[in-house]
């Protein structure tokens, strides 16, 4: 029984230092291995099945909106890089530069792709020509790479996963319902698929992507108060377009710009998974992409009929359509247990003589360590029920949390106490000016995270300035 | 009907100029574009549906023999890819480098990786202590850059996409397995889903793979009697091992070399395809891997009840889990007939007044045009029947054709006639010896494809030299 706990002693607590707390658990849990290449990281069999269980059920919702996968070239010439103004300004200081193709250097710098507007600015230049080759609604999965100073797994990496949606619609109005509709999409996955709740909104202009003319996100709550961005959509009118000619000719044969869009998520999403749900003992995996979603461990694994039991109640599991394994390795109970709690596998059956005898096993929760005997033959349909019953169970913690972690502030003392002392969202308004934004986050740290959809007027004033205020306003401390 | 033929009338006919078919094909059914980096290929939405398709099945695949999915960086340390001798010599002269992150120059160049052999033996050596800790059995999915001079399709590009598995066992017995057992899985799935027949044997010293101990393949026939290389599996040895120090303690705690393989396929594939089961309307794909397996084309679309009998037939379609389209574009149906066929889809439904009006409807197969009247009620069931006799058909027909393309030369003259006038590949003794392939080469260009597995004494002597024969060849000009 020596090392049992073990695994789960060897993590930092959350309240001790909740930073040291996410590392244990991203390495505990055998997520991400560190690279020789200074911030990039190695997303490990664990870490990386999240992310393809993401991938996939996040592709279908984007196929059920007649999005449509290609792949694009991983380099983009220096030239086209810069041919939007804003957007090389805020790319250009972070791109990775290729100037030599074996052994030859090349005649123009290539940059790997930060983000690929400008790749698909040229590929729709090309395709575009009548109305009736729009809409185009393009995505692709790839890696994209930033060349970042500070890093941390999942959370800020100088590569990393992720899927960016590239636009081109005839008209703004249909740009704009395409914009806000993928960020509907990245909230409704975020909550059916990862039980995370998302505050949704528009970013300041200071805040905005650049070269976008609105950029709108999903922000959401960590344990420790902070905030994650955690997906963005952007509208870019017909800017892009005029800078790289994109035109069609309309139904009265006359040439108009596209109106264009972007949007994206990327492994990011796991890094908002550990820490919304994760708890002292590990990973606190959704059910709907864990990579096992139950583990059937042996009691007392050498007394007889045991590991037929587990094996084929694993088997049963499987048949029932459940990502299922079975621990049968020269270990204690006590420290599977541990293991299984750490990975955060929603559930977890126990068999052992007792329970055999009498036809029951043991179902345990990963979320609230409730358990539950059930008849063996119930088992897979429970287990079933029990992964719905702990989705719903999960987002409506992690909802409470949220909502039990937005204050409301209405002059600048307020906010500064509540920055101080009230971990979470503080809701304040805004005067609309860039000034504001930038002495908050001068003094504060804080900064404006969005101005959400449901507008309300909670003062009249702006909480920095004093004047007129123009919009309600999301701010916080954020990741 | 002026425009009926336009889109088949568009193609080269594969008799007149191969090549310039090919180009066509892959351009009018949409499956790539060029981008403004030479080299570097765009896959539009047709052209990536495949891939998704390949990926997803092949995935399967791997996962029943144990495979785990992880990603690794994207970039390789100059030091790193020095480590291995043969290794770097192969690949250094074909990598991209970067040499500046942002707006710093870089302390280490770094190469975009060309293959990961090199990381996943850092990754090896950093976690695998223990003979527990084996085999791993990692795969990623990823794109890699080698600076190509000359590049076609599919065929030969600076940036493919591709998968990558690397492994590391414990005993050279189980490497030489594993390298085995992963050609088999890509035989098998080039025969059971691609519907194309594979010679499968071990490459000549000449051809191996930079670093590998022996290298494994599978060769296919394309259609103008030329090979094409469409996977690879290298056993290592434990080459790599020493070279990057990767060892673990045996049962009894002696510290043993791991032995590593690796292999992979790419979009390569895809071209593959193409040349296997394409004709002059175009592409025929495979029914498992078509993004659309079956469209409902209407006759005199505008007569009542049209309209929603086809959409109906493509429910039913959808529901009986087949990939289904419906087109309602305004063109004819001789049109949409025409790029339904360019675009490979392997069945179309024709639904006309005259059908509904007596329940039926007419399936068109795409390999052989062949037409039959079915109830419009047992349409689904029909199409998925017709489907797999397609999937048997077209492998039937490819290795019919591989079969008649396979010509003996017990002597050079023999040899030299093959090549110029039989068109495939050529079976004919060699002595082992490096010059005798460099001369046959210079000769004819045709080069050693694989040592097939099943060996035969066609003659006592090489083909080229005369002296004693070591091993059959299959030798063939090649993609």
């Amino acid at each position: 029984m020596a090392d049992e706990k073990k695994l789960v002693e060897e993590i930092t607590s959350m309240d001790v230092d909740f930073t040291q707390w996410y590392t244990d658990v991203v390495r505990k849990a055998e997520l991400m291995e560190y690279s020789s290449v200074k911030g990039f990281m190695i997303l490990k069999p664990n870490g990386y099945a999240i992310w393809e269980n993401i991938q996939r059920q996040l592709d279908d919702r984007f196929k059920d909106n007649d999005v449509e996968n290609v792949y694009m070239p991983m380099l983009i010439p220096e030239s086209l890089l810069q041919k939007e103004k804003d957007h090389v300004e805020g790319f250009a200081p972070e791109v990775a530069w290729v100037t030599h193709g074996g052994l030859e250097p090349l005649q123009e710098r290539l940059c790997i792709r930060p983000t690929s507007e400008t790749l698909f600015c040229e590929l729709y230049k090309n395709i575009v020509h009548s109305h009736r080759d729009l809409p185009k609604i393009y995505n692709q999965w790839c890696s994209v790479v930033r060349w970042e100073k500070t890093t941390r797994p999942f959370l800020r990496s100088s590569e990393f996963l992720w899927q960016e949606g590239h636009t081109a619609h005839a008209t703004a109005e249909e740009a704009q319902e395409e914009t806000i509709r993928m960020l509907n999409v990245y909230a409704d996955f975020c909550e059916q698929v990862l039980a995370i709740p998302m505050i949704k909104g528009q970013k300041t202009d200071k805040e905005k992507f650049a070269g976008a003319e609105e950029t709108y996100t999903i922000e959401a709550l960590m344990h420790d108060g902070k905030a994650l961005q955690s997906g963005t959509s952007h509208n870019f009118g017909d800017g892009f377009a005029k800078a790289f000619g994109i035109q069609y000719a309309d139904k009265e044969n006359k040439l108009q710009y596209v109106h264009q869009t972007s949007w994206g998520v990327s492994t990011r999403l796991i890094g908002a998974i550990i820490m919304v749900h994760g708890d002292d003992s590990g990973l606190v995996l959704p059910p709907k992409i864990a990579p096992v979603q139950v583990t059937v461990i042996p009691i007392q694994q050498k007394k007889e009929g045991i590991e037929a039991a587990c094996e084929e109640m694993k088997q049963k599991l499987k048949e029932a359509g459940l990502r299922a394994g079975v621990d049968m390795r020269d270990k204690s109970p006590g420290w599977k247990f541990s293991e299984a709690e750490m990975r955060g596998i929603p559930v977890r059956v126990e068999i052992g003589p007792r329970d055999l005898a009498e036809g029951k096993c043991v179902l345990v929760r990963r979320d609230t360590r409730e358990k539950k005997v059930v008849a063996i033959a119930d088992a897979a349909s429970e287990v079933k029920d029990l992964l719905e019953t702990i989705h719903a169970d999960m987002l409506r913690k992690a909802t409470e949390f949220l909502n039990s972690h937005i204050s409301d502030a209405k002059n600048y003392a307020e906010f500064k106490d509540a920055v101080e002392n009230k971990p979470g969202f503080i809701r304040a308004m805004w005067c609309g000016d860039e000034a504001c934004e930038l002495k908050i986050k001068e003094d504060t740290t804080a900064t404006s995270r969005c101005m959400p959809f449901e507008q309300e007027q909670i003062s009249d004033t702006c909480v920095c300035c004093g004047k007129p205020a123009k919009k309600l306003v999301y701010w916080g401390k954020a990741y």
